[in-house]
C-alpha cells in the first residue's frame, strides 16, 4: 500500500483517521494483505445489505468524486458513479476526455492536482500503464485506479475475488479454472495474483499462444499454489468450483484457421454446464462476445451478472474506506 | 401495459407494490388506458405543484436512474435528468454511447442487464425501432423508452396530451389540428393514437407527400373520431382549439420547388394567430426551424415552452409511478 | 449589471429576493462595482470555510444547474459542477454539445428557453463572443457565462482577483505584473479591467507582438492606474507582489526564431523566484505548457493550485447569490 498522505486532504465530517485505508490510493492488487481483503469484503457485505434493504445511505453526503476517464468504459464508470451516489455522494463525470482540453498539452499531474481542488477522491481510467501510480504520486487526495492500459485494474480483481467469496462462502480450498485469453487478459492476472494468498488450486485453460505469462505463473508456483495448464475447457470443468471465462479475441491469432480450430473449446454451453459441479460459479468480466451462450444465463450457477452487481458493492466499500467512512 | 416484473427489482423504502404502475415498463402509448392517463396527469399536476412551491422533493432519494442514450438528444435527456433530480434521485448519465465500449460488440440485453445491477430504473434512447421492447423483455427493472428510431417516443406523446389538458382544462370536445410533416413525425402519430381515446375532432394539415399514413388514419376512424385532411393551415386555424405544429423538412421533397411552394402555408405568424380563437394552444415538440416565427413567442397562446416544462412533470410522474412512489 | 428579471423565475424555499444579486446574470466583469466584489469575496470566504470544515452545505438543495458547454473545458465545467454539488444542488451536464441536436439548426435562444424549463440556473460556455449576452437577454432564469470565444470569462476574472485578495490580504497598494500573451489572453483583460477599480500599479511583460491591446491600456490609464510595459520578466519580478503568468503560444509568431529568442524570458524557474519578494503570489490560469517549471510548485508563493480551488469558492458564491441564497 502506498504511503499515507497528509492530514488535510479529506473534507467532511469526522472521518476515521485511524483506519488503515483512510487517505490511501488503490492502484494495485499487490498492495492488499489477506487481512485487508477480509476487511474490504466485510464492508462490501454491509454495502450490499444497505442497498438491498434501503437502496442507499448518506455516508458520503457532501463528498465529491471526480470520475476521470481518458478512455470510454461504460461499465466501470457507471459502476463507480452508482457506488458514489448510493453512498450519498456526488460525481463530476469527466468522460470522453480525448475531446477535451485536459488532453491537449497538459500533464497528467497538473490535471490531477486541478481536479483535487474540486473533488475529495479521484477515479482514474487511463490508456497508459503506470498512469495511476503517477497520479497517486502527485495527488494529496486518494486516487482509485479504474484500469491503466495493459497494467492493472485492481477494482476488477477485487470484485472477482469477492464474487468467489460471495458465491461459495469461502476462497480457501477451492479449485479455480481460468479460461480464454490468459496471456493478455489483465483481469486474469489481477485475480491470479490475489488468489495467490489463498489455499487454492489453479487450472489455466488456453490455446497455446494465449497461455498465462511466465512471470504470473512463476509468482503462483513460488507462493506454493499448484498450477496446471490445459488446452480444452472440457477437461477442466468437472472439478472446477469456479470457472472464470474471458474473451478469446480473433485478432490475437496470426492464422485465422488456428482461431476457428480452438474457439469451440472455449464456448460455454448448457451441455458443458451439465458436466460441472452442482455448486460452482461461472464467471465472466463482461462484455462477452460469444464465450458464454445466452441459454446459460438462467443457470443458477451463472454468476456474471451478480459479479457486476458485486462491483458496485466493492467500489462502495473502497470509496467509503479511503474517505475514512467505512 | 407489459406484464409486471418480479418483486425483488425495486430497492428503496416501502414502494407501493399494489399500484398498477409499479415495476412496469413505459414503451408504447398503446399500453395506457384512459384511466391510466388520468392517473398520470393527476400525479404530473402534483409534481408541478411541488416544483413551483419548493423546487424538489425527496420522494426518490437513494434511487438511481441510468440515462442510456445511444443517440444524442439534449432536450429529452436533460428533461429526464432534471425530473429524477427534482425527485431527489440521482442519475448515471450515459450519453455519446456510440463512442463507448457498450456499442462494440456487446448485445443490448447484456448492456441492460449490466446497468440494472447499478440502477433502479433505465431510460433508453436508441436509434433502432423495437429496441425498447427488447430492453424491457430482458430487464427486471423498469425501462422507460425515450424514443427508438422511427418507432415510438411515448413520453413525448404523454407530455403533448398533458399539455392540451393543462392548457385547456379538458381534452374531450376539442378540435385538434396537426400541421407539418404528418407522414414521418413520430410525435404526431403518438399523440394521434392517444387522442383516439377522447371525444375529439381531428384535422390534419400537410402537403400531399407528407400526409398522415393510412394505418394511423384508419385507427382514428375505426375509433369513431372524425378526421379531415387539408393542405393549408389558414383553412384550419380558425376552429382549432389546439394547433400542433411540426417541422416540414426540406430534404423530404424530391423537387425543391415543391418545398418552396408549400412551406409558406406552414409558417405560423402573428397575422395567422390573429385569426385563431382567443382561447387555444399553439404547440410544437421543438426544435423548430422556422415553422413558428419568433414574434409569436409572446402570444399567451404560444404553449411550446410550457409544453417543454410539462415534459419534466410527466417524466417525474412516470419515474415516481414505476418505482411505486407516486 | 443587467436588469433584474421577473419574480417567478426562482423555484425553491424563500430566496432572499431583496438582495442585489438575486436573479441577475453574470456575463461581464464590467457589471461589478467595488462593493459587489467585496460582497462576493465575503461569500466566497464563507464557502471556503464551509468546504474546509464540513465539505458541503444544503443551501441549494433541490436546485438544478444546467451546465451547457458548447466547447470542452474540463477545468471550468468541473469547477462549476463541484460548486453546485457542494451547495447541495444537482447538475444537468450538457457537454460535447457539438455532437448533439441542440447544435443542429436550433437557435441559442430556443435552447436556453428549453433548458430553463428544467433548470434554475444555466452556466454557458460558447465559442462565439456575445453568446452569453444573447442567452441572458432571452432567459428568465440567471445565466452565468463560463466564457464566450474571445469575449469575456468573468468568473475567471473574479477568481483571479479573489486569489490576489486571499493570498495577500488586500488589493489596494499592490504591484501586479502580468506576463506572457497579453494581446490574446482574455483572462489578462478581465483581470486588468477588475484591477482598474483598485489602487494598484501595473506592469505588463510581453514580447512586442503580444503586447496589451491599446483599448485595455487606455481604460487603465483613464482610471488613473500607472501602467508600465517591458519585455523581460527578469526586470519585473523584483518589485511584483503578484506575478500573473500566461502562456506564450508558439503559433502566434510568424517567425519561429522570434519565438525561440523570447520564450526563455517567460519561463519561471526557481532561480527567478529567488529574486522575487518573500511575500508575493505567483499565479497562472492553467493549463501551463512550460511557462512555470514543475520545480517551482513547492514554493509557498506558487499560488496557482490555490487559485483553482478559489475558482470553486467563487462559483459557489455566485450560484448562491444569483439564486438568492447567499
Amino acid at each position: 500500500m502506498t504511503s499515507p498522505k497528509n492530514g488535510q486532504k479529506i473534507v467532511g465530517l469526522a472521518p476515521n483517521r485511524e483506519h488503515s485505508f483512510y487517505g490511501r490510493d488503490i492502484v494495485s492488487v499487490k498492495q492488499f494483505s489477506k487481512q485487508d481483503l477480509g476487511y474490504i469484503f466485510t464492508v462490501a457485505d454491509e454495502m450490499r445489505g444497505i442497498v438491498k434493504r434501503v437502496g442507499a445511505t448518506d455516508l458520503l453526503k457532501g463528498y465529491v468524486l471526480a470520475n476521470l476517464f481518458y478512455e470510454p468504459s461504460t461499465r466501470t464508470s457507471s459502476s463507480f458513479i452508482a457506488a458514489m451516489q448510493r453512498l450519498g455522494g456526488s460525481v463530476i463525470p469527466i468522460h470522453g476526455v480525448q475531446y477535451s482540453s485536459v488532453s491537449k498539452g497538459e500533464s497528467l499531474p497538473d490535471t490531477i492536482r486541478t481536479l483535487e481542488c474540486y473533488a475529495d477522491v479521484i477515479v482514474l481510467r487511463h490508456p497508459e500503464m503506470g498512469a495511476s501510480e503517477i497520479a497517486a504520486r502527485y495527488a494529496t487526495k486518494p486516487i482509485i485506479s479504474a484500469g491503466d492500459g495493459i497494467g492493472e485494474h485492481p477494482t476488477q480483481g477485487l470484485l472477482d475475488l469477492y464474487t468467489i467469496y460471495s458465491e461459495l462462502g469461502t476462497i480457501d480450498g477451492l479449485h479455480v479454472a481460468m479460461v480464454g485469453d490468459l496471456r493478455n487478459g489483465r483481469t486474469v492476472h489481477s485475480l491470479a495474483r490475489l488468489l495467490r494468498m489463498y489455499d487454492v488450486s489453479l487450472t489455466f485453460v488456453a490455446p497455446e499462444i494465449l497461455r498465462l505469462p511466465d512471470d504470473v505463473k512463476g509468482e503462483l508456483t513460488e507462493a506454493g499454489r499448484p498450477v496446471r495448464e490445459m488446452g480444452r475447457v472440457e477437461d477442466a470443468i468437472e472439478e472446477a468450483d469456479v470457472l472464470y471465462v474471458t474473451r478469446v479475441q480473433k485478432e490475437r491469432f496470426a492464422d485465422l484457421r488456428d482461431y476457428e480450430a480452438v474457439k469451440g473449446c472455449y464456448e460455454i454451453t448448457p451441455e458443458l454446464m451439465s458436466r460441472a459441479k452442482q455448486r460452482m460459479a461461472l464467471m465472466h468480466p463482461l462484455p462477452r462476445v460469444g464465450e458464454i451462450r445466452y441459454d446459460v444465463d438462467d443457470d443458477p450457477r451463472a454468476a456474471y451478472f451478480r459479479q457486476m452487481e458485486n462491483g458496485m458493492y466493492i467500489r462502495m466499500a473502497l470509496l467509503a474506506a479511503v474517505l475514512g467512512k467505512a
